[in-house]
């Protein structure tokens, strides 16, 4: 179902995952991870495949996404890049000048990760019986950059920003060896098994329509279109894109994802015919009774209208969700006649 | 200029301010308030009106904001805040239920914020042979809810959305009372002499438009209306609002703030005729080298149309911001011809 709503066919049911579904508001996720940090997690192809399919087997969702990080290929090149728990990516030298390119050589994964591709290839043959395809999982060039040069998470991306706009020639530099890695780690994972790939331009929306245009689509487009040739299904996503919805998709995409803030009928408007959505409620309405929590995945299911959706939310589930919302939650989407939305 | 503006007047200059920017990126701010905390700032109105001054002096600026800060009057009744340096407000006990209503009883502003009363007499005086009007500050019911919930700042707004949805009542007395606090504020500088109001809903953007018309809008809107008979400029601002600015202008404003992220002129769309619009220059632009900020600038002001058009940026200015880059911006939007933009 869910490889069918991204190409556009009807579908029996509206297919359903979530971002961030193999996370830390699964009690069997905490219990497999103990205290294994998620940069070891990743080098272990057992076990990220084995969180991986865990909401599979709990929910029944109709797409499993790799566990993975987004760094997992420049710290897999010595970039220097650590996860800390509760804080996200933290890199003590941050990206600077010319001479960090250095730090930036191009990507092998046989050889960089081949943990990666084992993991691919396990979390395949475990979704096997469950006839759920595997979603490959990158980080796109701007969100990446964007822990790179601010060394650690941000608010106002002001150093990532004034390099952009500052050198620029710099910037595009970095953006295409970002964009490499991305493409080389995504192309071994659709090699290995995955069915479809997902670029993760998480932080984009900080960016309005003109300096994405200028600063950043020409790099994720490099990733996008460097797939193109392996006819697997491209999902683009990041947060507070409602302004970028378009050229996201332009960026050589099949599958646009929305955050909660643009209606799904809004959002496909504003992308154009061609493209299915991915998305959008918003995780902490999961935080709600179930009650209101139903009435606002009804609102989504209607307004994605059943045909080119894939319902999820707009961004990852939050630690603090009960795991039994995301069961409902996913009980009801199956339960929905695609033909009642229309 | 400044107030014409606001009233969809003709301009012989576009005019400009910069939110924040009485803040750190300028010298004599630094020198001025030296290790004193924000909440004891506000407390000194000697201290507090220089600080309101010192851009006004420094730049030229068409208008000046009161130095305050959005949690002034609910520290002032007890409610339990404080602001630490380089991260905001933090509430050592968050608002969690019913008897937390008890902690926010009504402001009474010659009472409880004397000291906000007298900065602005003291701002007002000092701004007059300048010929610049002040602009009152407070913060809107759904931000400041946000940290009294949270506890601090945060990127999920998970509680206070889960709050929202769980308990609507509870909710609705919280976003009453803030509403109440920040209706007495204002109109209290505004009878000590401001000349208009920004209300700040900066966190607003996080909600879909349907969840800011239930749950936000009408406690945004017992602000607004409550300021009307006042007949000064009321501006509604918050960053990531590209969704909601025709709710935000209905809620009742003359003014509209829009971020970086919508160009002028397509916000003016979405809003609708009657309204003037405010921003929106990305403050991260102040951080590159003068000819791409000049470029920017004037992509602003042509997107604005020199007509119902306050300059300003997106968000507060960024503390790393070389203040001569304000000043060169200052002087570049006052060198436009209104004309020429149309």
């Amino acid at each position: 179902m869910f490889l069918r709503a991204c190409r556009l066919e009807p579908v029996e049911n509206v297919p359903v995952w979530f971002m961030r579904q193999a996370g830390r508001s699964l009690p069997e996720y905490r219990r497999a991870r103990g205290n294994v940090s998620i940069l070891e997690v990743v080098r272990r192809p057992e076990l990220a495949a084995e969180l991986t399919l865990q909401p599979v087997r709990r929910y029944g969702v109709d797409a499993a996404i790799l566990f993975s990080d987004i760094v997992v290929p420049v710290a897999a090149i010595g970039f220097g890049v650590d996860v800390q728990h509760g804080l996200g990516p933290v890199v003590a030298n941050p990206f600077a000048s010319e001479a960090d390119l250095e730090r930036l050589r191009p990507l092998q994964p046989e050889v960089d990760t081949p943990y990666v591709i084992e993991a691919v290839k396990i979390a395949v043959e475990g979704l096997s019986p469950f006839g759920v395809p595997l979603i490959g999982f990158a980080g796109a060039p701007f969100t990446l950059a964007s822990y790179l040069v601010e060394g650690g998470p941000s608010r106002s991306y002001a150093r990532t920003k004034a390099l952009m706009r500052s050198d620029t020639g710099l910037w595009t530099a970095l953006l295409d060896r970002l964009a490499d890695i991305a493409l080389a780690s995504l192309r071994s994972q659709v090699i290995a098994g995955a069915a479809a790939v997902q670029l993760f331009d998480s932080w984009v929306g900080a960016l309005s329509r003109a300096d994405y245009e200028r600063y950043v689509m020409p790099a994720s487009r490099r990733v996008l279109e460097g797939l193109k040739d392996l006819g697997v299904p491209r999902i683009h996503f990041g947060v507070d894109t409602g302004e970028l919805l378009a050229l996201m998709a332009k960026a050589g995409a099949e599958v646009v994802g929305v955050d909660w803030r643009v209606p799904l009928d809004e959002a496909r408007a504003r992308i154009g015919a061609g493209f299915a959505v991915q998305g959008n409620l918003d995780p902490a309405a999961c935080l709600a009774p179930w009650d209101v929590v139903a009435n606002e995945a009804r609102e989504v299911l209607r307004r994605g209208s059943g045909i080119g959706h894939v319902f999820n939310l707009g961004h990852g589930v939050l630690p603090e969700t009960d795991p039994d919302t995301l069961a409902r939650l996913t009980d009801l989407v199956h339960a929905t006649s695609p033909d009642s939305l229309r």
